[in-house]
């Protein structure tokens, strides 16, 4: 039932397994007229990829990826676009020896009964691995944002408990950039704790924030299209989340509505929020103002500490990693290009549908009753 | 662009204003045999009405449902069922000194910029009247989870950071519903707070938690459409909601991997998870043990107190409360039947859609691998 | 699964059973701005309404519409629009001789094994007494179009096999309504032939013709959503409608490419086809040429003559049409608003949905290449 | 907007121009537990390959499915399955001489105006070489059919008017391929005019007929999804298709109700209709009874013959194919597996759908009323 669809106009279907030949999507309903090319698309990858610092993951994928539609000339023809990524770094040789294991907090317990399959190389579909796809799609998404001004940045807020409760600043992109886990504050003290984490064989959590510049008033939809609840669903469908808020969050429900509220003024663009408690949206419906929200991350699942659990037999068994077996001490930080491509695609699929929910043009201006 | 629907296979489409003659709802794809009568849905709808105890609006709705098609000799028959609420203590005219004035907090300012119509009555589809069309379509789902032995119970957690960290035990429905503002536990710290704000002409933020009991595994799907992912995205639309969490939540950031794996073990029923920091799936796919999960509700942002707005004349105003206007202190207590409704929702939606998933039945039945 | 619901930007989901308390829809994504009264629907009703002259089912129904939600002061809000039709004349007692049979061309047989439910009180769901709800969101959705210059007009082209092959010309409107049966060339044969069939307690088919004027170049998509599928699969959802051809159709099948091409020719207002074989599109694309399509329905199912059946015990019966139960003679007639509605309603999705695939206004403007 | 995706549950996303690197499909949805090969799809798509015979176009296109994702070990996963056919054959260099010139009956004229973007080698998504993603998704849905028994054969019927109105029984699989033109009766008088209208530089429309075998009673849906709707759908999205009609589709239009009715019959397997006038389905549900249908399709737009038109700056020319351009003269030949294709992907769908509007398997068996 398309669970690897996301969108409604901008709709891509990802597919492929970690352990696959290729990794790819269909964008459909890419409007024509987009300038779109490989180099652009394979830097986003670049972001996101292992192998990079002694903070992710040492699988080494190279992730270029191939255009094999719907671009014509540079420019995206209205067709459907379809983009591959191959698996170059993939070993299942490697998971022989936990081919009878289930692995704690890993999927396959759960596809094997949906399923009645067993796929014991790495996390087939549940893989991080299935988000290059996402970024990939998202890099085509925010060329289609930029021409309309909107700006979106992500970045490592929290880790393992450690970090800023509040930026004393929205982050340039540039400072985002600069370092190897994409942390513009207190990078330092959480590269140590991850650090010691990993030598401990253990792995950590952490909070992804992301704020997206520049939304005109009017994305998003009343009721259950809000843009919040689609930014919900866009983050928890991001392999290892348990969480997301927007605005103050769960810090709302402690407060009250004098200090929470958001307080109109008039100003010399009309009437504005003069604060942004909110997050930038009312009734699921953008105000203008920056949307502001945050996403947990659980620690990795693959950790190199034994762990108890069963076989399938369901026979009592010590699971241990296999030897050589490659995965991120801190997922969150591989997340935040992530996190960003899922919002650019939550935003763009919001500007494409509030284009036929405006009033119609031939009618008369002045509505406002 | 169906922004007033929600589900895939059993898809609710709800509609209706506050200050229009009637809310209601279609719902479409309901199996047919289902045993439906006004009488439960009314007793569904009671939970979350108004005007029945201090700690909620004043306003007086009996709302009592009419099934106006879907449903002969007491049964459904597969066709859609429209169910009709009246709006009876729907008073349009308080709202004619406020006619002029943004609102703070509400959506009528984004509804002006996205729509062109600015309907100074009530919140119109923002308000949390809405809700009771998704209560009713609860009320018919719930019906089919029953069969099935799943049972959900939504509480209410905290109140203006007042309330329990961790619940004793999983509380009964009795318990929960011998408290008029449905706090199993505290309930009588949380009463006092509510009190005073109220008092002090102001409102309160909540956490409302729910748990979904028996829920067998392999519900929910993969990558984009995650059981966590359509929770998420339930709740995130419920009008004041800003945030969501499942399992450990926005705890599981500041958790390392070998605290909050669920190890698995084997047992007369097979291998399962011994713990549940998961908070009951895998993969996005439910792991037969407890959902259960927290909702953020910002507060009411209809107060007493006087607050600072701009007319739609972009000149400097002071917004007070129509005289008689009835707002709820704190809307997390009434959110409670309707996180539930939501929560049934999106479970009976993937519980029909998991029937199309599942291996074919021809097939011969040892297909792990 | 949404059955009871078309069209994807501009959603209609009907509801109601023809011997229910009411029908009615809701139609979800229709724009702000739209001036919207229920004189203009109830006049749109009128054209459907049965019992107006002896070439229709004498059944007497009044439908009034009533408007329950996303209209405010005649405008409509981008909110769902609620359309309610009580039923009148319904009296499922007339059935009650019926109860245990299967009705020769009739869905309760197919109903029964589907839903395991047997309604033996006039058709249902299936009734053509759904079609007032198709009617009455059409009327809605023709004022979008006439906002862009488009018409729509249906009319009966052949009832039994009488009736012209080609038309003299398009017919006014004026001249289609003017006709009790909506015929606007040949009414006086096919009236003769109407009234013979019905003295022999007998039915007929009949061919209905549809064309769309002044759509503009570029409403529907390509491959799976061409416009002409759209309209096929919108002509295939009316009740006793056997097939869909779309400009030459059939004969298309008996020419050859020299003669079915239509050559293009420059024009003052740029290149354009001269000659319309096609009927109105290319690759599923709007061509800017009149769409010309028609459809046929087979005889009403319900004949006044005895045929042989079995009842749900499996025993063979004969089958009687119950006393004073009431029916069209050639359904075709009353289907002419019906497919005009389906028409409108296919188009003003194309048309919504098209603003959304053209290239970006941002870019530069010459984009052939 | 999704335009290249077919299907609800069973869904296939096409993507690809002829003249890109290659064609493909993603299928989400597809149960676990099947058994696909790569061979076995080859065979599909051998059935529509070009080249094979005089009365198909002579490109060479070897056509060799990859598979790339959702298959394991030979059997679906339920992950997604991305097919992948490479281009091999294409030549887009052959177009430069007409790459200023609207094509009388092609596509580019409408996608020009849609999206700015002129694309004039070949038929760019509008090719019937999308077809062969098709052919390909078919091969996959047509395995899960027959676990039910259900076996679908289309094949020629008429070419240019020549062919049997009605064929002397249900043709064999194996007598529809004996012939290169898939034509079980009248092949050789098809076969002459087909050549002669080539030796003419012309081409010929044809009427393609498919007939579902052994489709259990109930499936598909009531009011919008009826089964008639949506295989009407699926054919008029086949490139060139002008009509489509079930059982005695127009003709029904010319029959009265006395003799297109098919009564009941009691039998040993319970109640049956007697005759097949309706062509296997009541009320858009399946009978039970072989669900028959015809599609028409117009004669091939690429003729050798010289046609009047109109460059892009609007001035006349004439329009000569391009030496060494290869078409079909008569496209319905080729259509014969597209339309089976697209016949087994809206029943796998329908079948897939209606495992959810059952009744509940636990509520008590007897609700027949």
């Amino acid at each position: 039932m398309s669970s690897n669809s996301f969108g409604n106009i901008f709709r891509v279907t990802t597919f492929g397994e970690t352990h696959g030949p290729a990794m790819g999507c269909v964008i459909d309903g890419c409007p024509s007229g987009i300038k779109i090319n490989e180099k652009e698309i394979n830097e986003a990858l670049r972001r996101r990829a292992p192998g990079l610092n002694p903070w992710t993951s040492p699988r080494k994928e190279p992730d270029q990826v191939k255009i094999l539609s719907g671009v014509f000339e540079g420019v995206s023809t209205g067709m459907p676009i379809c983009l591959l990524i191959e698996n170059r770094d993939a070993d299942p040789s490697k998971y022989t020896p936990i081919k009878n294991l289930l692995r704690p907090g890993h999927a396959n317990f759960t596809f094997l009964h949906k399923y009645g399959i067993f796929d014991y190389r790495g996390g087939g579909r549940s893989s991080a691995r299935e988000t290059v796809a996402r970024v990939a799609a998202g890099a085509i998404a925010s060329k289609i944002l930029r021409e309309m001004g909107v700006e979106v940045r992500a970045y490592l807020k929290q880790v393992g408990g450690v970090g800023p409760k509040f930026l004393s600043d929205v982050p340039l992109r540039s400072r985002i950039d600069a370092s190897p886990i994409f942390a513009p504050e207190q990078e330092k003290e959480m590269r140590a704790v991850i650090d010691q984490a990993k030598q401990e064989g253990d792995s950590l959590g952490g909070v992804v924030e992301a704020i997206a510049l520049n939304v005109p008033i009017g994305w998003g939809d009343p009721v259950y299209e809000k843009i919040e609840a689609n930014l919900a669903k866009a983050m928890l469908s991001i392999p290892a989340s348990k969480g997301f808020e927007i605005g103050e969050g769960f810090e709302a429900a402690r407060m009250r509505g004098s200090s929470h509220n958001d307080e109109f003024m008039a100003t010399s663009d009309g009437p504005k929020p003069v604060s942004n408690h909110a997050g930038g949206t009312l009734g699921g419906i953008s105000t203008g103002e920056p949307i502001c929200f945050r996403v947990a991350f659980k620690p990795t699942s693959s950790i190199q500490k034994v762990q108890q659990t069963s076989d399938l037999e369901n026979r009592p068994q010590e699971f241990r990693l296999p030897e050589g077996s490659r995965h991120d001490p801190c997922l969150a930080i591989r997340a935040v290009p992530v996190v960003e491509a899922m919002t650019v695609l939550t935003l763009v699929d919001a500007y494409l549908l509030s284009l036929s929910s405006q009033q119609m043009p031939a009618l008369e201006p002045d509505l406002v009753r």
